[in-house]
């Protein structure tokens, strides 16, 4: 087993990291989902628990399942959200590769799907950021590993939406969380930078709201 | 200005990733602190929305008021929860660097406090996904990048269950939510690879329950 070795400089992987959604049909190996799987759970949790399952599919029925799944929700969404940002050059562009997703989803080469499997039973923003944040900095990592050996990835929950039809696609017990998936393949195009917001704008010193950090920007 | 290079190859970063706890009080430079939210911004969100702010605390009257109130959570929870897993070394370990954290918050050097600006009104576990995959993946970014240059680092919400009085010593408005702290600081020890499950534990191939994955690994 000859493991990838990703050794991209991390500023780089994170730099260039952006959602890719047009794939190619190629395989992705095994080893290498195994490999970007292993590297996922190297995140952290709370108090270490490590309360997290994936789901390998590549099975064409349980993919096209997921595809009429994801695309049902995309027809409620797709007018109203292209019109609103209609005057939006990028968000366009993120729309049409979004769309091109929706029409291709069983042509994906594999999906994983990420599960919480902690339940907790009484829900309040602190227990769940501790829920969430046991899961998506893995996601993050899977999407990074992914980026460095050159694999398109994104996150994308909208599959997940009609929950009980997207459980029983993937026969997941109701102990078991699904939280988002992440579509793998090798990409048509290409990763580049990406720009952000300055962070001045949205970081505050001491207390919110002082954004100290503007000035020296020359904001 | 001179920004560290980020070089460290991300498999490396992800392999040795973990919480540092026992920092020293040597200062951390306000340009390293940007570079590291500037890379915690590169993370993917829902629809690119970015609706993320960072407070970064270093005033010791802020740091005291979370300490204080870090310290009245842990008191609730440090017993109960040392028995219950009182047989598990690696637990005593943790258990005892969270002691340690606890004890010596207020001399933390810098406390990075991830917010989300977005404000959903009908949360459910869809909704919750997108607003939380919109944010930990940023914190993830913002760990591995501290373990790229050496800080140690950690993700906690315990200062933040106090929900009121934690808003109240950062002055966040109700439109915003802060969801967990980063404590950041050098580290007293050194960071090392982690031992995780086996990928064939807790991997599905194509529906929940099929471990193909775990006879290869000889389990």
């Amino acid at each position: 087993m000859t493991a990838p070795a990703f050794d991209m400089p991390i500023g780089e992987a994170m730099r260039t990291q952006r959602a890719i959604r047009r794939l190619t049909t190629d395989p992705v190996s095994d080893e290498l989902v195994r490999e970007l799987i292993a590297l996922a759970t190297k995140a952290p949790t709370a108090q270490n628990h490590q309360a997290w399952e994936f789901i390998v599919v590549r099975d064409p029925e349980v993919k096209a399942k997921l595809a009429r799944l994801n695309r049902r929700v995309w027809r409620l969404v797709d007018k109203p959200v292209a019109w609103l940002n209609r005057k939006d050059p990028k968000f366009v562009r993120t729309h049409r590769a979004t769309a091109h997703q929706a029409d291709n989803f069983e042509d994906i080469p594999v999906l994983i799907v990420c599960c919480m499997t902690a339940t907790r039973r009484a829900p309040s923003p602190v227990v769940a950021a501790s829920s969430y944040g046991s899961i998506f900095p893995a996601v993050q990592n899977l999407l990074l590993a992914a980026r460095a050996v050159g694999l398109g990835a994104n996150l994308t929950t909208m599959p997940l939406t009609i929950n009980f039809a997207a459980r029983r696609a993937l026969g997941i017990p109701w102990k078991v969380t699904p939280v988002c998936i992440v579509p793998l393949g090798w990409p048509t195009g290409k990763y580049g930078p990406t720009t952000r917001r300055p962070v001045g704008e949205i970081t505050s010193i001491d207390r919110y709201g002082n954004r100290a950090w503007l000035d020296a920007e020359g904001g």
